[in-house]
This record gives C-alpha cells, structure tokens and sequence, in this order.
C-alpha cells in the first residue's frame, strides 16, 4: 500500500455519508478505522488493480461497507460470473447490501436484496472527454442521499438517476469544467431529461 | 439479389402491418411492390451486409419504410456518425420516422422526431442462445402495434417493452423452444419485471 497514511481533518469525523474513493483497499480500511464513528453509509469505489493484486484487502473492506460501486467488468472479475444478475448476488454475499454496477454509456444497475433497477445513460451527442464520470456518478448519487438522507431503495433510485445526471455533465467538457459552475436549475432540468427517455405506462 | 423471387399469398395482401425481415433490400423493395396496397405501418430490419453492399439500394427502400430496427454498429456504420443521438438524425432524415436501435444486452432506443424512450434489457441469470433475439424483438413490436391498432409514441413505447420481453424468452433456450408455447399470464408478468425495472418516482 506505499507510503500514503491518511490524516483525517476534524472537520471530517462526524461525516454520516462517507464514500471511499479508488485506492488501495488497504488505505481505504484505515479511512474507515480513523472515523471516531461509523458513518451511517459507507460507499466503497474499487478497480480491477486491486480485485487483482489486493483481493484478500478488498475482501475484508467488503465486510465493512453498505454499497460497493464499480463497472460491469470488474463485477465480472470479483464474482468470477459472467451474468450480471448471478455476479451481483456473489458479490452482495460478500458484504454490501446494496450494489452498482456501472456500465458506463450504457447505464448502470442498482441492486438490493432481490430488486433491481435499471437506470439509463442519457443518449449525448457529443462525448467530450469521459475523465471523471464514475467520480462525478458517485458522488453525485452519495450527495444525494446525504442531502435527503433517506436509505430506502426507491429513493436510492432518485439517487442513481441524479448521479448518471451529473456525470452526463461531466463527460460534455473538460474535466470539472462543465460542473463546476453548474445552477440547480440546470440539474433539475437533465434530471427531467432522464425522466422522459425512461418513462411509459402499460396500460 | 440471387434468383429468389418473393410470391405474396392472396392472404396477406391485405395486411396493415408489415415486418420486412433482414434479407437483400431488392427483395424487401420487391415484397412492397408486390402489395397491392400500401400497409399502414411499414418496418424494415437490415444488416451491415446490405449497408456494405447494397447501400443504394437499401438508401431507395428506406425512403418506403415507417420503422427501421437496426443494432448500435449498424447506426453508426449506416450514419458515419458514432454518436447514436446524432446517428438517430441523419438516419430519420433518410425516411423512417421512427427509429429503432438495438444494442443486445444494454436494451434498445426508440427515436422518433426530437422524442428518445431507452428500453432496458432484463438482467438475466442465464443466457442461452441469442439467436432470434432480434427477429422475436420485432415481431413483439410490431405484434403489439398491430393488436393495439394505435401508432402514438407512448403506445411505441409500451410496444418497445412488449418485444424486449419477448425477446428476453428467446434468449432463455434453443430456438424457439421457450417461446413456441407461452402463455399470456407469462408474457404479462415478464412485462411487469421490466416495469419494476424502469420505474422510479422523482419528488
């Protein structure tokens, strides 16, 4: 795990949602040993790297965390399945009840227990650069739940769709740029977006 | 177009609704002017082959068509455009007023106008034979078209889902073993697992 050696500010320790992003999962366990008190929701972030060459870390994390997110591949890679829906039960045994699994512009699934939900990538014309949209999808969807602090899967269906909205910003210009200076009113307005390319009614 | 030469029985003369499977659009053409009436809703599925070879052709037939159903490779391929929201476009403005692409396991865009409905697929736990996936999509779609006699965009929708969960029984054993003795009780419920998939409440 190197050298890094995580200092938590104080103004940090009482934090109720907390997401760990990607790195070792040796330095994320010791974010989460230094928090005072266990927050009320821990996001963890991982990558192939380290399902790879720290999988017994990355497993012990598993056991600490209420929601893992990460991409279709690496769901493939930890679970050793090729079905998503099989592979997402295996890696719920593993500890997070609550798991995403990304599928970048073709939208992410959101699974809890035996539901499922699937929200889409909203279809852009231009994809400018992609750096950044899992951070920007995490954080957008934590941000989420934190501001209307409701753990209930239908409001983390809200949570997803406002993270894939602020990601769906951020791949439409460089780095922060799109997102940094963005208007509630512009949000509400892609949340919208969302609304209408996944809404229908059988009849 | 080889030798084969399309006879139309007296008996589907008068259909309504027309599905023109893949196959050579000289052929296609040919079944259409063979009708001595021009059905009411006219739904053209193609390949890259055709869009290879027989691209003038196929670029005549679409000017004919109300529907085109193609896959994500083939839009891009058909439009030079990567970006399937601008692929859509340049595709509409070649005929079809509406717009199908399939993209398999990630589900399917409906386009039409400035309108974009996303259908999901099911996340299945076992996948068995793909083949027939997408003729058993269209034949959904159109089937529910043509039972529902309604050509809005929200009854598009609802026949967009009817054939993603037609196809989602295909999938799950050998040629048509899974679908050849369905019941409506089974295709109702399948429905339902895409609603509970879809569905979410913003507040």
């Amino acid at each position: 795990m190197g050298d890094f050696d995580p200092k938590i500010p104080a103004s940090y320790q009482d934090c109720e949602f907390l997401m760990l992003g990607n790195t070792a999962p040796a330095i994320q366990s010791l974010v989460l040993d230094r928090l005072n008190n266990r927050p009320k929701f821990v996001m963890l972030d991982t990558m192939n790297l380290w399902i790879d060459i720290a999988n017994d870390d990355l497993k012990s994390l598993l056991k600490r965390v209420d929601c893992l997110t990460i991409n279709d591949e690496e769901a493939r890679m930890l679970s050793g399945d090729y079905s998503l829906r099989r592979a997402a039960k295996t890696i719920m045994a593993m500890g997070p009840k609550t798991l995403i699994i990304k599928k970048g512009e073709h939208g992410a699934l959101l699974f809890q227990n035996d539901d499922v939900f699937f929200c889409p990538a909203l279809p852009l014309e231009e994809v400018f650069d992609p750096t950044g949209a899992g951070d920007t999808f995490a954080g957008g969807f934590i941000s989420y739940l934190a501001s209307t602090n409701d753990l209930s899967f239908e409001n983390m269906k809200r949570a997803i769709i406002h993270g894939s909205a602020m990601a769906s910003f951020c791949v439409e210009k460089f780095g922060t740029e799109r997102i940094q200076d963005l208007t509630q009113e512009e949000i509400s307005a892609r949340v919208q977006e969302f609304v209408k390319l996944a809404s229908f009614q059988m009849i």
